[in-house]
């Protein structure tokens, strides 16, 4: 199963593919979609959609995991990074994929095991887990992986579920 | 010059496209998309793209204005509104029209002449300006329409600027 992580923004975008092959998860790309300050907000929506569409066609992930917004950051935060996070899911609602959302808090639990993990740890566990020789770089690259992460074990537990429900 | 005025949201979007001639505003099209509550987000931004293109396609606007939401407003409806938002934006932009954005201050003065004017008073200067027989519904269509006027108002005006500078 292949998952596409995103960490969504305007100003930048962080991605993470990743492969889960049976227990080892190996990351296949990452890296972020960037946008230029100073540019009207509707072109660099266009340019956002535009390179998660290209990313999409060309690594074609079963499924994606989107951050879900922190709900006590400022309400023109959210305003803009709603605006970057609809045109992403819409990419991936185009495509026909399965969209999972977490907070930041699952993740960090998913991740390190508890919600009050600071972001070194995250990247840390990141790093561990998969097997690179260093953090990626910026955050938000690190935050899309570590939303892949989450996602590829959540959709492990849910089919150990399934399985259990079946017999 | 035809404007397409679109007050953005999940659940409903309103819009309106009127025709500047002359003096005149002319009502060519009006109503709203929308999307049924318990469906996933992603679907109903893709639902709302998809009929805003259409829209776009039919009746041919020259410029797209939209509401620039209350900073005011709960961090969650922003952070979803922002995403319809984003849709909509990518839908106008795609197709290489220019996109204005208005405060609901803005649109008031703009309409009522100040920026304090109740909802109802809106309305009513709405189906005055476009000489209908009753103030379009829901509210979200006559603010839709609102938006549509004002920028109508506003271009006339950088109009008028821009033949002074001339001289």
């Amino acid at each position: 199963m292949r998952v596409l992580g995103i960490d969504p923004g305007i100003a930048i975008v962080g991605f993470g593919f990743i492969d889960k092959q049976g227990h080892k998860l190996v990351p296949v790309q990452y890296g972020s979609i960037q946008t230029e300050a100073h540019t009207p907000d509707a072109l660099r929506l266009k340019q956002v959609y535009e390179a998660a569409v290209q990313l999409i066609d060309k690594y074609k992930p079963d499924a994606v995991a989107i951050e879900k917004l922190f709900f006590n950051r400022n309400v023109t935060t959210a305003l803009t990074v709603g605006q970057a996070r609809g045109v992403l899911m819409l990419a991936a609602e185009q495509k026909g994929l399965p969209i999972a959302e977490y907070t930041p808090l699952q993740v960090k639990q998913a991740i390190v095991g508890y919600g009050k993990a600071e972001k070194k740890q995250v990247q840390e566990m990141v790093r561990m887990f998969l097997n690179l020789s260093a953090a990626p770089k910026p955050d938000d690259v690190a935050d899309a992986l570590a939303i892949a992460i989450c996602h590829a074990h959540s959709a492990t537990l849910q089919h150990k579920i399934n399985e259990v429900h079946k017999r």
